[in-house]
């Protein structure tokens, strides 16, 4: 046994949550000082090192500051009820699925053993009886729910608190860079803080009601828990794809009008799909990104606790040794709310070119601090030698294996970050040659972005490699779990810096649309070309976190459905592994085809309100922004569908119609391939957008011959940053979801396919 | 024992390849007849059904005639010289690496038993003595040379034929559409018959011979037949990859200064870098082609005969069951004798859409004949009964269980040949639709055509893994390697039909420089457009059987290298299986970077003639072609090293430092994601090249709305076009060697790496 007991984690997990939760209001309370509706009162807590600022002539810029203030309230106003209304249509109809998925799933676990209500004997706890399996299909729905609600809630919050903070990060802007980015960066920390203290403590709860039933069963315990993680991905994957599309198709179509055609700015207040495009950096980017890496963080703890459960952990009822996962998260809330201040209040921003170092200072401060922090969770935690379950056999761990191997997973991250952060970031060559190549035109550019996001791939699929090894061979598939928790333990930080990069986009379409001066959207931009960077990193953590997660809950699946091996030298195996490996393309495939048909009807009603409209142009006319917003709804609504259908259908027709080992394969070969396809496109998307901002912004002596705005160059590399965004936005981030997914619900469902898998091969 | 005496096969073999040879040759001498360099003298050999045309009015054109017929002599000549000295550079280098590699492959081989001279007591032929591994080394080594000098003959023979019909076809257009088909086809039909009994011919000499030193130890007979795959392979790369950089730095330079900038038509003389892009053709398309296509029957054939070789044909020295292999392909030179009449006598092309129903047809009779033949084969070669190694165990199989392996492997290409044709061709409506995305500018163009492109590779997957299911369960891994050989059997009318595009795009281009009549133009266009399709169904079979040779290869090298299971759920192959699934990645980024330098270089030369040469643009002065043709040939040469030096130096990595079960890890990774890559990124380009060609022709209203040529959506079309070149002449296809060549050096190697691999487990 480690040194801390079990009263003593019982209380540090919910407290570390509800400190979390604390900061969170705190950061909130610190961005809602920026007023919107008058002239910005000056936060008065800072202690006193930003006050050189406190005179800030720009703000005595004559009497039109309080219009200015209500313009950009007007616009907040606008963007927030859009995507309010936008979140409550698109949960109307993830209630009706979370019902019908409630039922399926109940149906499938209850029919397992016959809807019995029989104890069972345990499978591995032996000679012990465990609860019947009518009660895990129970269980297992209640925890789906929870998951989901969850979820939903994670992307709602987020999408509240991004809205808040838009206009206010405009607005500081007129103080300047150093202000706007502190602003920025505090929004996304509370939403990085709320997600993580929140799915930790409701993860918490869940187990000690859940445990009221399940008394000593903690196999049957922690196997329901699993569908909390299902939960929280299926949510998320409707989340990103809906919110992609709806993103994508607002922003693809009021550039190809708005920039292409008209020659108007980006966000120009006269495009009607102005709004929308707003609106979608919430619902995508923000909502989105947050159910997706909560239901990351569920999954992988989900993943972990399953293996501790039948490990010796869960078989002697070591409660502390088995809430590992629990406290490693609870330890990274408070590292992430050091390394908060360090971004916050001990380094400033006095120059555009300090932001980025400035987020990826966050990355590496936090990475260090933490690995201090996993040392002591792992030397107080844990037993100093315990046996861990290995398919089939045990295999025999010391504590400081597993301190191996969270901290290999975290430092994994740091490298997917910084790799990503080199080829997205305009300060470094890739993208330098990028929108080099646009003096040649488009050809050349997306010729050169898709080769640089094919060579992205190179070093982050090393890192993964390095910590899938690592820990598989000091601890199994608990390893890798944990790994995965490793990665993710700094998911508060992550979040912050990744919310950043939307709000950020916001503030500058705000500054735009509210006709603030030059200066003011100069630095806007420069907040919003490092959030494209940071969006980038968000999604390598959230593909590398989601590759080990799957690869965790994979092994979880195959315990449990008692597969011996996986060997890709059989038929069965091999025609899962390639079909998987297909998956990715197939789901792209509808992605990017749904932006681009939702963007063609967007094109087409701008056009139309262009044509119709007198005096639009000129700037008389008013545009219909509410048309532009409902084709977006109906059109991301209508889109997510068919590829939330084939996530969610290849692994119960794989394991219902070819049984457990093709399914096996197919998460293996969808894993494999899914990883590649997402960085890729992830990061493709980012250099184009960043290639565009290089040329737009001028600052070497290179981008200003290659621009400026309107010139062919230029031209070239709008067209490049069009076809990314339904590669970054839509299809890419999507991806995790699908591997994750197909995962967990394989997990979730491998009793049933155990008991009834393989209708085919039965019948032939 | 099957019907078929020892002494029979002996014959049969080498008599089925002299006639294919034969029919090459009369093929080649009906092209011939049609005069370069006078008035065509016509075919006097045709019986009758096509004395309609010969008193064709369109060669009474008057004096110029004779001119017209010099000019394109001339142009064919400068094409032809350019395509003979890259060919010639190129295979300098590639001496160089063939002495070097043979090298290396001699000493890791001789290696495994320390340069031993010894007898070895066979491995499956228990209580019998083998070969030295020494002889297996001098052997392998002299196979891979062998294989080598074959694939590098057939690339040249393809591109001389190729290079000696371009302008025929031209002249020919000049009688009619149905004349040009069928001189374009016969010409392809040269290069399919040629390859096909040549392949087969040096194989059964080389087996031949190769049995006076080996007699009885069949063993190391065939294992040291698979260099022969290595070598054809190997070869195979640098063609393809070499050759894709050539033709497409020329084409996309070409098309960047010429049709962007100057405005001027594809094709015209006035544009330095023309000569170099049909050269291009040539070099890449054709003898890139030849070679991967050699390579993978090549491969196949070998990987069949080594799993044979450990049955018990091979134990029992059943010779005619071992040679079971080349039978087939001796019965597939007589079914495509049969389906070529069907195309050049049988049926007539009058009609412009009539052409691709024809190379459609020829698919269709080639299948349906090959299956009887198959079955023929299966009932005459075989016993009834017989028993296959099968990973340590041992597999009773029928004869016809052999046959639906076959059938199953031929029918599968039939299928993806058929989908491709469906998703490149532009009568339907994927290609359709990417047009019409033109409307709203390259952008959407792009993101509909990567969208089709992904798409395109569902129905092929799951027709792989059909075969592979229904041939791994029937007849293990000789089932997957026969798979591939019945998917190759018609690999004669498949190369002809392939070889007819780049043809019938040559004879367009000659057409433009000769300043042939507009008419004329039209027809070529009509017979490229198909020419593209076609292509893109060559390269649909090429990816669909270098996938099931690739699983063959991998199953021989799994046995030979003694592993017993490869379960994906150990660290070792997991990190192989991820690694396996980004070197497809990493090698198109280099392709793909390649390209887009060299087509920069190519457009800086290209705008510098223009800015520097007077009178240049007006058709007054004469462009530079040499220094075009220059460029592109330092830059393909220069550029394929690097991409080269990945697939040959991984296997060699992975298992001198990783060991076997890594390497087999990475064969499964590269092989499953590799064929999604290579298939998309084929149909994409072929996609997007007709969507071009759609718009272009302006045949139904639809694309009439589009065009004409210099319209919005068709410059657009052109940016999706010059982006499709590359993925589908230089990194799609180089992908299918990319996994067949890992797998064959991995086959090859495997004693090496069994004896000696996995340095870096060893260390820890």
């Amino acid at each position: 046994m480690g040194e801390l007991s079990e009263g003593l984690t019982q209380v540090l997990i919910p407290v570390a949550a509800l400190i979390g939760i604390g900061f969170a209001l705190l950061q909130w309370f610190l961005v809602s000082k920026v007023r919107v509706s008058a002239v910005a009162d000056h936060n008065g807590r800072d202690n006193g090192h930003k006050s050189s600022l406190l005179g800030d002539a720009e703000l005595e810029n004559g009497v039109r500051v309080p219009e200015v203030t209500a313009k950009c309230a007007e616009i907040q106003h606008a963007i927030s009820v859009g995507a309010t209304s936008f979140l409550f249509t698109e949960y109307r109809y993830l209630t009706i699925f979370m019902g019908v998925f409630g039922v399926i799933i109940f149906l499938f676990l209850g029919s397992v053993k016959g809807f019995s209500t029989k104890s069972e004997p345990c499978t591995y706890n032996e000679g012990n009886l465990c609860k019947p399996a009518l009660a895990n299909a129970v269980f297992s729905t209640i925890a789906f729910l929870l998951g989901a609600i969850t979820s939903v809630l994670s992307g709602f919050l987020g999408m509240k608190i991004a809205t808040y903070a838009n206009a206010r990060t405009t607005l500081e802007a007129r103080k300047g860079i150093g202000k706007a980015f502190v602003i920025a960066f505090r929004s996304g920390a509370v939403m990085g803080f709320l997600l993580a203290a929140n799915g930790l403590l409701v993860l918490y709860v869940a187990i000690n009601l859940f445990k009221l039933y399940y008394g000593d069963d903690w196999e049957g315990l922690y196997e329901s828990i699993t569908g909390y993680g299902l939960g929280g991905s299926s949510m998320a994957l409707f989340g990103r794809v809906g919110g992609g599309i709806y993103t994508k198709a607002a922003d693809v179509g009021a550039d190809l009008v708005g920039k292409v055609e008209q020659n108007i700015p980006e966000d120009d207040p006269r495009n009607p799909a102005v709004i929308a495009d707003n609106v979608g950096d919430n619902v995508g980017d923000i909502a989105g990104m947050g159910s997706d890496l909560f239901g990351s963080y569920a999954e992988s703890s989900c993943a972990a606790l399953f293996v501790a459960s039948i490990s010796s952990f869960g078989l002697n009822h070591d409660y502390t040794a088995m809430s590992y996962p629990l406290i490693i998260s609870s330890m990274g809330i408070v590292v992430c709310m050091i390394t908060t201040l360090f971004a916050t209040d001990i380094f400033e921003i006095k120059y555009e070119n300090q932001i980025e170092p400035s987020l990826k200072r966050q990355l590496l401060i936090s990475t260090v601090l933490m690995t201090v922090g996993i040392a002591i969770v792992s030397f107080f935690a844990l037993p100093s030698e315990f046996t861990l379950y290995n398919f089939g056999g045990s295999k025999v761990v010391k504590n400081w294996h597993l301190f191996f191997c969270v901290a290999i997973g975290l430092w994994a991250g740091l490298v997917i970050g910084y790799i990503t952060e080199y080829f997205t970031s305009n300060a470094y060559s890739p993208v330098q040659d990028v929108a080099d190549s646009c003096r040649t035109g488009a050809a050349t550019n997306v010729i050169f972005g898709l080769a640089l996001g094919y060579k992205s791939v190179i070093i982050p699929i090393f890192a993964i490699a390095v910590a899938i090894y690592v820990s598989f061979s000091l601890a199994a598939m608990y390893g890798i779990a944990v790994a995965a928790l490793g990665m993710l333990s700094t998911i508060a930080t992550g979040l912050a810096i990744d919310a950043y990069g939307p709000i950020s986009d916001n503030a500058g379409g705000i500054a735009e649309m509210a006709g603030l001066r030059h200066e003011i959207r100069e630095r806007t931009d420069a907040l919003d070309a490092a959030g494209n960077t940071t969006a980038a990193i968000g999604k390598g953590f959230a593909i590398g976190s989601a590759a080990l997660v799957s690869l965790a809950l994979f092994g979880a699946y195959v315990s449990r459905a008692g597969i011996k091996t996986v060997n890709v030298m059989t038929p069965k195996v091999f025609i899962g592994l390639i079909v998987g490996a297909m998956l990715p393309y197939w789901f792209s495939a509808m992605t990017m085809k749904s932006v681009g048909s939702a963007a063609l009807k967007m094109v087409e009603e701008v056009r139309r309100q262009f044509n119709t409209i007198p005096g639009l142009l000129e700037g008389t006319g008013k545009p219909d922004y509410a048309n532009c917003v409902k084709i977006s709804t109906d059109a991301s609504l209508r889109e997510m569908i068919p590829p939330g259908a084939l996530v969610l259908l290849a692994p119960l027709i794989a394991g219902t119609l070819f049984g457990v080992e093709t399914l096996a394969g197919v998460l293996a070969g969808s894993l494999v391939s899914g990883v590649q396809v997402a960085i890729s496109a992830s990061n493709t998307g980012g250099a184009w957008d960043n290639a565009k901002k290089y040329i737009e912004a001028g600052i070497t002596e290179h981008a200003v011959s290659l621009g400026p705005k309107g010139s062919d160059a230029h031209k070239a590399a709008v067209i490049g940053d069009t076809v990314g965004d339904p590669l970054k936005d839509t299809s890419g981030p999507s991806l995790n979801i699908l591997i994750k997914l197909m995962a967990v619900e394989s997990l979730v469902f491998a009793p049933f396919f155990a008991a009834h898998g393989g209708l085919i091969f039965k019948l032939f």
